[in-house]
């Protein structure tokens, strides 16, 4: 059996073994991240045109594209829909961008922590991970600057609002600074933001993108955390120099993204009714995330520190005691238990001990005190234990 | 700029251009692969769960998997639901496929000609390409050992069943023969069948990998040409010691396929409605073929030569006097004419000269005759001037 050398990179299926545990229906779990089944919009389909059948073009529908450049450039911006393409979920953005960048050796620059399905992909393609630690603000510039300085990244990989896993906002003032690190070692930028839509406290600051004077970019998106993840619709949004590489990639892949997930989208993207669930969707996690902060407050305040999330779908804890927190999902799952050990998000996970990622979109708000109460008693008991 | 080592090896995008340019109404188009229009069937989707619209599986949805599965039984194969996947039509898999197996200098097993999109993608991995004449029944099969006893390919990668571009089928007697060549040289099998059900003279062949003992495989296949190929819904099956690789692949490609797709595709697959859309299509088809090769009959008779189609959706011929077929595309256009030159099928284009590719599944037949004739007369004009 020769398989390819990337194969080997392939990773164990740590996170798969769980969302699969988290499907059994007595499962409490805080490990996906999963819109709340209740939010999922109605949506109509009976005005869908049949021509929609046939194939269309690997760049996706033009009147999507046009609607997707505006929202951008309501954003700041500056796009043509020509730079505008449809992919199968913004997962696959990381995948086109990897085979754009990644050979074998190549060095990215990554938060630490990061989107873990990033890190696998980028990994598979062979990536040497540079990273910079993530501070409450954005990331430690004097790190990133000392990366730059000694490193030759072939792109910075960010998730600038509300990150996952940590729930991050970088600041006004962080977004610039990176900005210009950037454009003074000429580093392209990859800027993922599926949760910009998602905040609680109606602060915003500008896509790092926009700000870019020099460096080259992909910025990137999706419906699926407002509107249907099952339509698999995301985009990508790329400075002229590197979108016809992108289109080739994009063709190559899977031919072009669903037509029917499109259509719904155009019937979304820019509308007042979609402003209005947003609105909805909002007002909703807030509410959850402050009863999930609440059970949190009483059953995890001794064990770990974290900070209230303003956007996104995550509370990130870092445990007071590090522990590998891997270690514990056994024991968590035999109680009926799942959530995501902080270890995978790191491209060092051995140095990096001691977080969980808790989702709090997706749990049954009759469960989560049970739920919570359960998790923290298992890292107690994990912990005392490692005392002893 | 720094991309990586294999975007040296992203081709030119001479199809991309002709597809493009057949897109103008003027354009009589031979070249695309695309369903008549007006055979696309009409789909009813009001009665699809909202539940869909949340992430699914990276496998598939469960109820289409059992499906795809009972269909490949029926044809002979042995198989689980387990070892099937729904992709993101059948393109995917190849770029997994590619993922699996390909290096930089890893060699694969090819007709000659073979499907472009395929040689794309396993040359912008790296693949060297090691081919086989395809013969009026079948690859060559003593030039088929004779690579086997030199060369350590990783995989074959074959179409049996109406090649595209050359619509050959397969014997049963060739089938056998390469099944076990591929069991005795321990190779995979990757087969590729998006025409099986699009035949015109009710024959068929029972897919290879149903006859392997051996060797590992892939089988894939689509909805794409009997149903709707903007659902982008396809599937592979595969050995299950190829399985959990390919899915670990699919998740970090793009977590998983429109779940809207799927659900339409499992209203139709092993359902009587379907079965009586397929009776229609094929009769549909043949008619168009039968009308195709009236016109070139009439037209191209002193000029080419080729067998006629039996099921699928093209014409494949050789001119009698070879000349470099890409060389005439231009002036085809000017006469709004598109065709799809025959080199691009091979992997050595340069040594392949004199093959034109003509789908007759698209074309309006009341332009039929007048597209033949001024294709014909720029091939004949270009060919006067080369002996000039």
């Amino acid at each position: 059996m020769a398989f390819s050398e990337r194969v080997s990179r392939l990773k164990s299926s740590l996170i798969r073994e769980i969302l699969a545990a988290a499907q059994r229906p007595e499962v409490m779990s805080f490990a996906g991240g999963l819109p709340a089944e209740s939010m999922l919009p109605n949506v109509e389909w009976a005005d869908m045109p049949v021509s929609l059948g046939q194939y269309g073009m690997s760049e996706g529908e033009p009147a999507l594209r046009q609607a997707l450049a505006a929202e951008a450039r309501a954003l700041g911006i500056a796009c043509e829909a020509s730079q505008v393409m449809v992919v199968s979920g913004s997962q696959q953005t990381l995948d086109l961008a990897a085979k754009l960048y990644i050979d074998k050796g190549t060095e990215v620059l990554l938060e630490a922590p990061t989107y873990l399905a990033a890190l696998q992909i980028f990994q598979l393609f062979g990536a040497d991970c540079i990273t910079v630690p993530l501070l409450a603000e954005g990331p430690d510039l004097q790190a990133m600057r000392q990366r730059l300085e000694r490193h030759r990244p072939a792109f910075a990989y960010l998730i600038p609002t509300f990150q996952n896993p940590s729930a991050v906002r970088y600041s006004q003032a962080s977004r610039d600074a990176v900005a210009a690190l950037l454009d003074e070692f000429g580093v392209t930028l990859i800027e993922d933001e599926p949760y910009r839509e998602l905040t609680f406290d109606g602060g915003s600051a500008k896509p790092i993108v926009s700000s870019l004077r020099k460096a080259s970019w992909i910025y990137t998106g999706t419906v699926s955390k407002t509107l249907l993840p099952g339509l698999r619709v995301g985009y990508l949004i790329a400075s002229p120099d590197l979108f016809p590489h992108l289109l080739r990639l994009k063709q190559s892949a899977d031919l072009h993204t669903n037509r029917l997930g499109q259509w719904q989208a155009l019937q979304w993207i820019g509308t007042e009714h979609y402003r209005e669930h947003l609105r909805t969707l909002r007002e909703f996690y807030r509410g959850r995330r402050d009863a999930f902060e609440q059970a949190l407050q009483q059953h995890f305040a001794d064990l770990a520190v974290w900070n209230s999330p303003q956007g996104g779908l995550f509370f990130w804890l870092t445990l007071k005691q590090p522990l590998d927190t891997r270690t514990v999902l056994n024991a968590a799952l035999a109680q009926d238990v799942a959530f995501m050990p902080g270890e995978p998000f790191f491209a060092n996970p051995d140095a990096n001990h001691g977080y969980l990622r808790l989702n709090f979109s997706h749990i049954d708000p009759a469960r989560l005190d049970e739920g919570i109460k359960r998790l923290a008693s298992v890292v107690r008991a994990a912990q005392n234990l490692q005392a002893a």
